[in-house]
């Protein structure tokens, strides 16, 4: 290969790498939207917008296959060695979780389109607080993957206990809710459904924060508890 | 690279891919026999079961990264082309719903400790058979995988509405004990949850099956619906 071919091959690989990065920060930034649509079609009792997030899965679905894609075809074209190798091989791991994400959104809707149905047992406070939080964290966990940050995808997975004390509290909640009022118990279980997908978002989040340190540091950490002193 | 040189890496490829086929197999049977365990010590309200298999989760998270290096070692040393490199690059998806698997497992099981210190609710008949159906899904879909078997992993796509029907029929039951006994909400709610990990484990093991026809036709068939007529 001659300088000329040389350059345009790294100049090429370098624009892909870009654009895996851009498309991946794009994918974060639908799968959070999904969620805040997600949670607002449940606060707001808006059936109608649940359904065009229901819809806008597809458009989540898409970006995961084409992430997909060009992540093999970095492998494929450039075989890229040791810290890009990892970088893109987590790559590829993260699409799943972001489009996991979009599934929890979905579910989200479903259980929003039934409940808003009924009467609503009680102003949602804590649900949003859980999705806000949630939300933040993949936002962030995406850019700890880009940036390559060790110290904010750190901060990710601190995060995640405020989404399960949150949950828990949403659950003692519920509890009482379905001690005092049997009817409530239909009700009740969907918006503790709807707790648990956004716990699952958290965990998913999570997830990805913790690849992101094992693909910095090459530890072992994605599964070290954190009393363990590593994270 | 002389003929003796490549013959030599050729047969170091292909031990390398079978090693990777057998680690996936191992991981896969383990993450089926955690699933069997879990459900056991609830089922036999055997606490002590329950915290030998969460104890056995560390073996499950061990592989994962056993399987994900072998898969990065395979893209670094050899560079496979086109098939080996979906074969590869959806090994290394696989092994995070394997993890995550084991990851429902030990849910279960910490359900169990709880369920297990309260009186009994009622006997456990659909559980183990939800259980059942999803460790068949999980074994049928790495087995789909290593053979590249598009009809089996179909197969396992279609089991998936198994599971949801038994997590439907339980969800009711549920419900009416709870109306007819607020008693039974808290241990209800739990049994709940249980039902809802063992639908998250056939989740996985679909995910896996879809990954496998991606992987085997190359259409977007993961984020098709049945309807549409391509499973």
């Amino acid at each position: 290969m001659d300088t000329t071919q040389a350059q345009h091959t790294n100049r090429q690989y370098e624009e892909d790498l870009r654009e895996l990065r851009a498309g991946l920060i794009k994918m974060g930034g639908l799968a959070e939207r999904q969620i805040a649509d997600a949670v607002d079609s449940l606060v707001n009792r808006d059936s109608e917008k649940a359904r065009v997030t229901i819809a806008g899965d597809a458009e989540v679905n898409r970006m995961d296959i084409e992430c997909d894609e060009r992540c093999l075809n970095l492998l494929a074209l450039h075989q890229p060695a040791a810290g890009d190798l990892r970088f893109i091989t987590t790559g590829l791991k993260i699409t799943t979780d972001l489009e996991r994400i979009g599934d929890n959104a979905v579910n989200i809707c479903e259980r929003a389109v039934e409940l808003n149905e009924e009467p609503q047992l009680k102003p949602y406070i804590d649900i949003p607080r859980m999705a806000e939080v949630a939300q933040s964290m993949v936002k962030d966990s995406i850019d700890a993957f880009v940036r390559k940050d060790v110290e904010l995808a750190r901060e990710v997975i601190d995060r995640d206990d405020v989404v399960d004390n949150l949950q828990h509290q949403i659950y003692r909640e519920l509890l009482s809710y379905m001690a005092e009022d049997p009817h409530t118990i239909g009700r009740s279980t969907k918006i503790l459904f709807v707790s648990k997908y956004l716990e699952r978002i958290a965990d998913h989040a999570t997830n990805i924060a913790e690849m992101v340190i094992f693909m910095v540091k090459g530890k072992n950490i994605k599964h070290m508890d954190k009393n363990q002193g590593i994270l």
